[in-house]
């Protein structure tokens, strides 16, 4: 026994390899560090094997190793029927066994081989039926015969099993036996959140789903991503504070948000949904409905520099994760997601194929660091005035710009003078370095040096 | 004798055809409809042979016949002299009879034939002259040998006669007995009006011109479709009221903003100015001088989804019209002309080949149904703003999206999340339909599903 | 001698040729005019010689000369070291002669046969040095074999000569004499302004800088512009008032700024920087940092017309005059420069090459009236309203466009209907003008007929 959840109890019978794995590492022990990306896809594989949804076991157990990395992450959970914004809060699933068995009692299908052979929310069953009968209850891809497809039925009482078209094409005619062994019944909706306090209350929001069974690019590298940030965020002295939340996909941002959203306006200056972030083939942008907030702003910047070749999606053609409903008019978060290759637009997109090669270690990093670089220009991003009238008398003050760092004494003083020019107040650092073509972090020694002597300074009427 | 208008009694005698038409269809007598493009053309004929100017008792008749079809019409006469806003009321002019008599007796030249062979606001005259002197008062037009140009002396005392070039050239040299039987003196300018009383007293303006005589797309084609305009919106319960207008041109707008300016400026919120809608060569659009008022959106939006050949025209550059003066600086009105081939940029325009074979039944019809389209748009267009935050909970609602009329239950579910993503308050329907690449009134049977479950409100600020 | 300045006597040992000139020209005579390109030319040609820097008695006598022509011009001295803004004023440097001489006591180095071979601010020195030494000290340039560069050390102390290179290559190993009879000490900084009042507190600021020496086309053509453009609007009854300043570049900004700053924020409605006006093959704009402002909006409107082919520079990439001082942040002075060549694009730029055959009569005249136009279009810009509404009854005000001046009646009349359709308060003359593809002093004939006329008159709410 693992010990008790707020609210609900875990059953891992039917999650041997991460129960194990969980019990072979008590607390006690210190968790392994999540700052790269081969920690993060270490993360990856330990979570791999669970059958996350809505709700059940499965998802409480990845919140829970998630926490042993992220201390202070906090599991929340809502009850069955709860009434959340537009929505109610669904029946909660648990899967113990599911399987097809032939007439010679062999398993042609297996939930235990495969989290995806299971229909989401499928509801309970044992019968014989015919492979006629079955059909209607079976989901394959004819254009790839080998990948599962993912299917849930939510919101319509239903059951099915998935399986690739290979497996399909090979049954034959005879009775099969169905079997699942699931409660579909009153329960709990779990979602995690974590707080960070900065030196300001204002806040920039991170978060990430968890709903989705065995994949790897949509689905776990967010949570992994999710991981190493709070990692990297916990160890540091920050201006914003941080809040990040991991919770099922569209209803768990309506449950976050009818529990916590006039807060969450009140203080919101920046918000990075993270998904498919875990592939190499590709870097993109999903704008925010408003699609020039600060988050924008810097996510734009940051990619203009680090990843010139991105691509940056339309809001309202091509949305489809957890800014639905964040960047809502009402909620209007200021929501983006940089992605690798976006939901949708990779071909083992919901399938058994977007395992484990898909999201790598390397896209991994490249995502951390793409974050990273967005946060830290939020972090430092300002409005700053000319604390003088006309250019600074350079020979008096002594200011050398040897910065180091590969800046050249004539470019750092080019620099400080084109800072100089700028800062009337107007534009910020984004806006200010944008202009300059440059990146804002580039530009920060020189800012530093023109902060210390005074020459930039807070405007009198600014933010 | 038919009877007493206001202020000024009708003289028939040179309106021959027109009148036995009247007299045989007392008002005892229900009008025929006006309601397409045959109706429309069918008007256009009878009027067709009316000396129409200024002032003068064609203008009355024309009025007089339009007001059988639109009950309420009412004609208002303005004296002579009357000053309006910076002009003053000219005479007005009557015709009785006119002709160029050769030697022989025979008429070479007979306003009987054409209204367009007398210069309008001829003075009368009675004279033998010699062909050289009589050159002097001829108008013809060598590149088109067979038309009849239009050319009037409104504010200068002159008189003239305009003929084919053809007959011009068939002139010989002999003396020539000039009449024109015609009054100039002081008298009154007539116009008509008619309100349509709708939910609200906000209007929707539409204002046409009756001062040419015998031309089809350049003039009758106008009157014809406020005919037909005027029938549609008497039939309806509509949003806003409206208001209809027929003037003489540039004097009529400047007399009748004398009289009801303050009031208008009041309540307009659209405005169409009617002409050169009857022929099948183009579609365009003169827009008001602000260019970017409601009727210029729905203008766009409706042209741009039912004619997107259309041209635009530049205000400043190609104005001619009434929105000369409607939309001057200080009137302001929001007043756009959705045309065919505009005035101007037709061969026959402006001489007797404008004639009832260029303004035909499909071409009054395109236009009407152009301009239902734009009314349309604008009795319908509101700014909304979602009822709740976050997407709808479709299953719960029980919401099917089967609403016919060809439109998919995906689409239709498609259109209503993006309706949903849209609606923040910052535009109206015809932006959220612009953004959204339909039309307005494609988009209705959803909105109108949304509104109904309270998803789409009227926002608490705005208009 | 001749004569006390404010604060310092003026030392001419160095200055033969000017002060003779100033001698035979006592101020009882009548100063020669400067109205033309060739009066410019000549006025640039009599200051050429003079030893100009920072400081100095070349700055005084140069300010003296053009004070002849522009009566009311007053000099002002400010003390070496006053803290003026972040800067402090620096010493005084005056040159009585220096050179380098042979062996056989031949002068190889003649600052008496050209300013330029002095680096400016040199320290006084007199010794006997190997020519491995003197290298350290002499500047010139590979590229250019017969130019001598213009080199300053105003804020290090320093001592070196400029020479051509092929000069340089000249010189053999031996032991030089090097003699530099100067003083660098305490003393004053001169600039001068002159106020010509008009109808109006508000202010055109004029402005150029007089720091450098012997060079035409970066110094000179400036000052002589000023000199003209000041004749030119002493003799004429002016809306505006104007202010003309003369400074050492940079320091002079800082200097005349730290005294003038409040009122000039206050009253300054167009500024414009005077710098590389005199030559033939460009015409150029430094924009002001805001980059709208009523300057530059009337200086573009007089290029489009009068110099379509002129190039537009970028102020932060491309700035390098007095609009760093006053366009920075805080100064917000609405300046740009109406160029020439700029500084840096041509190739005698701060060469000895940069003499009166760069700057020319026909460059200085085409500057003149380039200023001339601009100013008059800021002079004649207003903001106007239609004095009626609708349009005007032009043949009741007998109004017959014959304006003269090769416009026709037509195109006169077309220009009015169109000067009353844009005159709706959101637009000023020069807007108006661009709107309609002219040019706002071309516009004038009828503007001023219409405001005749009272239609058009100053908008109820206008500035």
């Amino acid at each position: 026994m693992l010990g008790e959840f707020e609210g609900a109890a875990l059953n891992i019978f039917h999650l041997p390899k991460i129960a194990l794995y969980i019990a072979g590492n008590p607390m006690t022990t210190p968790p392994p560090p999540v700052v790269n990306g081969s920690d993060m896809h270490a993360l990856m594989a330990r979570l791999f094997p669970v059958n996350r949804s809505l709700t059940g076991d499965g998802v409480r157990l990845t919140l829970r190793v998630i926490g042993e990395h992220l201390p202070g992450l906090t599991l929340h959970e809502v009850a069955s029927g709860t009434r959340a914004l537009d929505w109610l809060v669904p029946d909660e699933w648990n899967v113990r066994d599911a399987y097809i068995q032939n007439g010679a009692g062999q398993r042609v299908v297996d939930f235990q081989a495969h989290t995806l052979h299971l229909v989401g929310y499928s509801e309970p069953v044992d019968r014989l039926m015919s492979l006629e009968e079955l059909q209607s209850h079976l989901f394959s891809l004819p254009d790839q015969l080998d990948a599962i497809p993912y299917v849930t039925s939510y919101y319509r009482r239903f059951w099915g099993f998935c399986l690739s078209h290979r497996q399909r094409q090979a049954l034959t005619e005879q009775n099969y036996r169905v079997v699942i062994d699931a409660t579909l019944a009153p329960g709990y909706l779990t979602y995690a959140d974590l707080r960070i306090p900065g030196r300001s209350k204002q806040e920039i929001f991170i978060s990430s789903y968890v709903c989705h069974p065995s994949m790897a690019n949509n689905e776990l590298s967010g949570p992994a991503l999710l991981t190493a940030l709070g990692q990297w965020l916990a160890g540091r002295d920050n201006r914003y504070s941080y809040r990040l939340v991991l919770a099922p996909e569209s209803i768990g941002p309506i449950v976050y948000m009818s529990q916590h959203l006039e807060e969450m306006k009140r203080r919101t200056i920046a918000a990075f949904n993270l998904t498919c972030v875990g592939d190499e083939r590709a870097v993109s942008l999903m704008p925010s409905r408003q699609g020039n907030t600060l988050t924008d702003r810097a996510a734009r910047h940051v990619l203009r520099h680090m990843a010139p070749e991105h691509r940056v999606y339309d809001f309202y053609q091509d949305r489809g994760s957890d800014e639905r409903q964040y960047c809502s008019p009402g909620a209007d978060l200021p929501m983006v997601s940089i992605m690798r290759s976006r939901y949708g637009d990779y071909p083992e997109y919901h399938t058994s194929l977007d395992d484990l090669t898909v999201a790598t270690p390397a896209g991994l990093q490249r995502s951390l660091e793409l974050h990273q670089a967005a946060i830290e220009t939020i972090e430092r991003n300002e409005t700053l005035c000319a604390g003088i009238v006309g250019e600074p008398h350079l020979a008096r003050r002594g200011m050398d710009f040897n910065l180091g760092g590969g800046v050249g004494v004539a470019a750092a003083r080019k620099q400080a003078q084109d800072l100089m020019a700028w800062s009337d107040g107007s534009r910020d650092l984004i806006d200010t370095a944008d202009a300059m073509g440059m990146s804002l972090l580039e530009l920060l020694p020189v800012v530093d040096l023109l902060k210390q002597q005074e020459l930039l300074i807070p405007c009198a009427h600014s933010e």
